[in-house]
């Protein structure tokens, strides 16, 4: 028998869909999952906070595979699972549709000033010219990472008639490989960041590559706050060299009150909110879980199986 | 010669490229348009408030065509065009970006909750829970009116995954007709008004309509404000049926500081900015223009002709 330690908030998606041969564990709340990891081949917490699965994860000492539905795994004990053996696979995709509404959102917000009409109607005030009038039609957009996210904000973007450029590991035809973006810097509206959370991308952007980028240009980061500087983002954003800055992650998260980011006129923080922001996500969760689930009984790869070297 | 009078903010844009024997009365603001006015024989009075225009078109005696940057002419003295034999022009296709952009931007920020993230930045708040986990993926929606517009949101929404159907006078495959679509309101989760203004449309959205939609549908008005009955929308909204509106378009306009729809939770004003919400708007109603002037002068049919009968 397979011993799998779900998080009983998953039950009612999984309960008489699991595979033969599996013997589910269901844990409500940490003190319940502590006292049954140590039995566990199989995990999957979600939606468990991190600190709690990853103490959970240190009594696993049976453990084969940890399912996990988020896409970055930087938040995850990788060494530990590298010394092991413990297979570890990934959300990448589930969150692609969510994050890339909400990137296409962000942009279109910032565009428009909307923010600037939300607060006139809390007042009450009839705004008589647009706070913003930028368009994505004919926009120069730098998407840097190209997995399944950034992929599906580029379609969607070009729809919108902007003009995308993607930026990846390996590139293909027409993108632009690592080496390659820097020196093209300076001909974007907005710059998209999307890459994973790796030792590769810390601090990916600093104050060289801000001040390389085209003045008035935005910044939208949807990978990790690691990524970019935040000092050197918040010195070009003073500047008044870049035009803004779209946040979906920040360091730390959450951000203190006091931090400046929060009240800089033209720097929006959506709080690391965008791969939740779906109604579908436990579901698809539990569809791919049980996926691999079957996968594992058969002795199959697992799909999405993360890296552990790369990280993703 | 041909007496164009033209408001002189286009001048820039139009200097040295008129055509052959047009001969240009440029004039700033109103009181040099209202002497300047007996004489013209074509006008476009872009960007000039509608009252003032509507006074001076009055005074045109000899006027042959009015050239109009707005989509919607119902603010225009239709019947003394009429009358007097004038040739309207109209500014359909050139806001189809702007407005449709706005429109997407308005369904995002709906389904995200984004005003109540924009509130929380306000107080340096990081939420933890999505305010809102809407998707577009999936969605059902409406779009009544299948104009530049309307087509142009629909092949937007397409690619965010959403299920669109088009609404139409005259529908083709898979649209609905007038009287078909009234009976299939209760299938969607949005119901997108983007029909011109006449006599056919006003009052189109009454207490009938929002009753037959499906409860916790969005209704989203980038038509006129007269196309609904703004009552009956209160009253939709206040008794919990409808989960909530957006309006880019008021009755009347603007809003007065104390109308009730200011201050409902799920109601958003966009306060008529989005076909103005582009950096390109007069450049583009200057190549319009220019072309229209070209046909005009070979005695070509006029292109976006306005039929006063029908009002678009």
């Amino acid at each position: 028998m397979t011993v799998a330690l779900i998080n009983a908030s998953s039950r009612p998606l999984l309960e008489g869909k699991l595979p033969e041969g599996v013997e589910p564990l269901w844990f409500e709340g940490a003190d319940q999952l502590m006292a049954l990891a140590p039995q566990a081949e199989v995990a999957w917490l979600d939606m468990i906070a991190p600190p709690r699965a990853k103490e959970a994860i240190a009594l696993m000492a049976g453990l084969k595979w940890y399912c996990a539905m988020s896409s970055g795994v930087d938040w995850l004990p990788l060494d530990l699972f590298r010394e092991r053996g413990v297979r570890l696979t990934n959300g990448a995709g589930i969150h692609a549709q969510s994050v890339s509404e909400y990137a296409l959102m962000g942009m279109l917000t910032m565009a428009k000033g909307w923010r600037k009409v939300v607060r006139a109607q809390d007042r009450h005030e009839w705004l008589t010219e647009p706070p913003g009038k930028r368009e994505l039609l004919d926009a120069e957009v730098l998407v840097i990472g190209a997995g399944e996210i950034g992929a599906k904000i580029a379609q969607m973007l070009d729809v919108f008639g902007a003009k995308v450029t993607v930026a990846r590991r390996s590139p293909g035809k027409g993108e632009l490989g690592q080496g390659e973006w820097q020196g093209a810097l300076g001909r974007f509206d907005w710059v998209v960041l999307i890459v994973p959370s790796t030792s590769q991308t810390t601090g990916m952007f600093g104050a060289a590559q801000f001040a390389a980028m085209k003045p008035g240009a935005v910044l939208v980061n949807f990978a990790r706050g690691t990524v970019i500087d935040q000092d050197a983002l918040l010195t070009a954003i003073d500047s008044g060299h870049l035009g803004g800055a779209f946040l979906d992650v920040t360091t730390p998260e959450p951000l203190p009150s006091d931090h400046p980011l929060w009240s800089r006129e033209n720097v929006h923080i959506s709080m690391h909110l965008s791969g939740r922001a779906q109604e579908g996500l436990l579901r698809r969760g539990a569809a791919r879980f049980l996926d691999n689930l079957g996968r594992y009984q058969r002795a199959e790869p697992l799909a999405h199986q993360v890296d552990l070297s790369h990280g993703y």
